[in-house]
């Protein structure tokens, strides 16, 4: 497979880069091609705005999905931007590295996401779930967690993790048409000792070795939900300003 | 009240732009204070980073959680950061005015939770939920959607709204003491017409004018849960790298 990881953590010496080096070694022990976007260590901007297009079509008023759909139209994103989709459309797997902040993705995270995925690129009119663009491919988020795992149950104090992750398993992964794999996820990070630590890798990079062999959670299918509107969308060239 | 307004939209013609107006005036209106963050017009900088800290404990390592306890305990969180602290300090409402993008915040307003909403500040080993350091305030999120609210129920395609909020209203609002109102929302606002718009501006102005008698939504206490690990957390101090 060819894997693509997405980092996003301040610090090179923080056990979720070693979760990052960890992934990157047994995806090729594995026979792996792998490709990485490191966001801190590249600097990538995560505000959404009008240095996105190169040529946008309009530059004094900046509608935000038009100008991708008009982007992804014309090949015009900018080269920031233009870079992650072709790492993202090279790649057969996609892993997001991160620690979960605020029951979320960092926000250097989430506004690669809304940069990233355009609209027209990433989805479109009719192409959301098992019809997005980036269908084919699957996902994997590998997430830090500072609390531990009796804290993510159904009924204890922060809820199930799927519940936590849903907005990011299907309200971003599923929405473009990745297949999302069951999340890694390392526990209690800044509270457990070295042996847990180092266990966690050793599972993490087992898991990584053999990930092809993987089945991916059921699919959030477009097909299962009738549009209760009779219309999947509106033409792009239609939407008002939100 | 005295109301602080945090709003997240790149293009000061936009409709959240126009809910953003609306909202301050008729909370002028209603008698109330107004204070406000226009995170794009600011130049807000979501990327946390040791840029966050003043006077850091560790130039050379960043430990997020521990230097955001250190500048509490200091006071000396970057002037960026500080200066919204104040203002959600001197604030009984918090109004959070954005687009929904990808089921969640936009990354610039994502990234202003992270760096803000700081561990020893917002939160600590046992101030959370009920016990949060934002107890006392309210929190409203104010939301452009840009799928019509058919899509937002149980077993429709996204999935119900709540579901959708779950991670920002209990795992950022919530979890620092604040007492969410239901959320206002704006459906279908790239696709429906301008009297439905202008009738959405109507609705939300009133609803702000009387806003200090609505009854917030239960709150997501602590106490209703007893923690599995026999404490609440570890002293700050002690936490390890994430």
């Amino acid at each position: 497979m060819k894997a693509f990881i997405v980092h996003a953590h301040h610090e090179p010496t923080s056990y979720t880069a070693a979760l990052f080096q960890t992934a990157q070694a047994a995806l090729r022990e594995g026979g792996h091609e792998v490709r990485t976007s490191d966001l801190y260590a590249m600097g990538f901007n995560p505000v959404a705005g009008m240095h996105d297009f190169a040529q946008p079509e309009d530059r004094a008023t900046l509608h935000f999905q038009k100008e991708q759909h008009h982007a992804a139209e014309t090949r015009t994103f900018a080269a920031d931007v233009a870079a992650e989709q072709e790492k993202l459309a090279w790649a057969d797997l996609v892993i997001f590295q991160f620690p979960l902040w605020w029951f979320g993705l960092p926000g250097i995270l989430k506004g690669w996401c809304d940069r990233v995925l355009a609209y027209g690129w990433a989805y479109g009119r009719s192409e959301r779930f098992d019809s997005g663009g980036l269908r084919g491919r699957r996902a994997l988020l590998a997430i830090s967690v500072g609390a531990p795992e009796a804290r993510y149950q159904e009924g204890a104090i922060f809820g199930a993790i799927d519940r936590v992750l849903y907005p990011i398993q299907v309200g971003i992964l599923n929405y473009v048409g990745l297949e999302v794999l069951p999340p890694f996820l390392a526990w209690g990070v800044p509270r457990v000792d070295d042996a847990t630590r180092q266990a966690y890798l050793t599972r993490y990079a087992a898991r990584l070795r053999g990930i092809e062999h993987e089945t991916p959670l059921p699919f959030h299918s477009a097909t299962l939900f009738p549009d209760p509107l009779g219309q999947t969308s509106l033409d792009p060239t239609a939407l008002r300003r939100g």
